[in-house]
């Protein structure tokens, strides 16, 4: 026979454990969003594209309904210090995943005016770049089903091959548009898209910080080297 | 004399006030750095761009404490309904504002290797989209603070301007790089910068949205027109 309090902790776990489900479904709908955004832009299938970009409000459907679900078992249970970790931790990751979604959706809409200017080559290079970054987002919500930090903390590290990626193709990029002026809008887009793929990687290490915090209850080292170098004053030198 | 009740409504009323408060001063931070941005970009000042950057540390530090702070009062207070509206708005608030933060920062970021390579051509326009988004931060922020949802309404409204103006300094952009192979590495980092300041505005409007919610309690209309045309396929002809 069970106590009153067992029952009510029990109900709060499978509360909890309902979240961690709609937050890993919600991941998985994200993920695949992005591997439809790469299928399209290699298909150039410019209706698969519209259907990506209308898909994502299932995403932010979904991401609203943990909300919801978060103020219920707030208002109800009032959970304190290290189960309200796991509710925050729960919220922001939804959070993640929803931006996930706009990026993966933002890459299909870019790959609509893509599919009537691009030439093959600069294009080529993203479906790796958008690979890598599917397989951190599949990697991470598998270390979060499995409440694993330390596997987690392997995608956070990985994140650095992506950093580079995106940067060897934005430096390609740049010389596609110096080559031939018709390349420059194609291109700009191409940047944009790469872009919001390492963005997701981002996202991504997100996840796997506050999978960390979740189980550790502290902030994984924060002492990341970023690897976009990009924005760093060494790359515009190849454009002089 | 003060029955214990009325007491505990005015203590969670002023825990309410000072979380109010709280994001005030996050967002006019936020609002500062984006001013400093711009005036960075138009003197070229390296070391000042540095210091906006390392200033968005204290954006993402009182984030960190605003979200303690709504933790304490869950915890704490437990808040039901129209309460816990107000705590899950000041959370995405202050969630909006820190990327307001990082947004800002990147900009001024972006300036260093602008300094030694962008002609002063391509630049100019930069410093009007910012300046359109730093008052409709500023705007934005007033509205929450005096909790006036139609205030907000108005900024939301206005977001149009910002979003044409991104649209048509984006095509500026592209003619330059077309005129001029050694404009295109710099004008790729001012695409960057432009589309983060389109992208703050996003967020001053989602700080519009959320305060609608708070203040009565359904979604601001979402049939809001989109219009950054430059991920739309009737952009691009302008460089085939």
């Amino acid at each position: 026979m069970t106590s009153t309090k067992d029952h009510i902790i029990k109900s709060y776990d499978s509360e909890l454990a309902r979240l961690t489900g709609e937050i890993v479904r919600m991941g998985e709908l994200a993920a695949s969003q992005l591997e439809a955004a790469i299928d399209v832009v290699e298909r150039r299938d410019e209706r698969a594209a519209q259907r990506v970009v209308a898909n994502d409000e299932a995403i932010d459907a979904l991401e609203q309904e943990i909300s919801h679900d978060v103020v219920r078992l707030l208002a109800l249970r009032a959970p304190m210090a290290g189960d309200l970790r796991n509710v925050f931790a729960a919220l922001r990751i939804a959070s993640d995943i929803e931006r996930i979604g706009d990026y993966a959706a933002n890459v299909a809409k870019r790959s609509i005016p893509l599919s009537m200017v691009a030439p093959v080559g600069p294009a080529s290079g993203l479906g790796y770049l958008a690979k890598l970054a599917a397989a951190e987002v599949r990697e991470v919500l598998a270390a979060y089903a499995e409440q694993d930090a330390e596997r987690g903390y392997r995608v956070w590290k990985g994140d650095a091959e992506l950093d580079e990626a995106y940067t060897g193709y934005f430096r390609q990029l740049l010389t596609y548009m110096m080559e031939d002026p018709r390349n420059i809008t194609p291109c700009t887009h191409l940047l944009f898209m790469a872009k919001n793929i390492e963005r997701i990687g981002d996202h991504a290490t997100n996840i796997a910080e506050n999978l960390w915090f979740q189980v550790y209850g502290e902030p994984l080292d924060k002492q990341r080297t970023k690897r976009d170098f990009t924005s760093n004053p060494e790359m515009p030198k190849l454009g002089e």
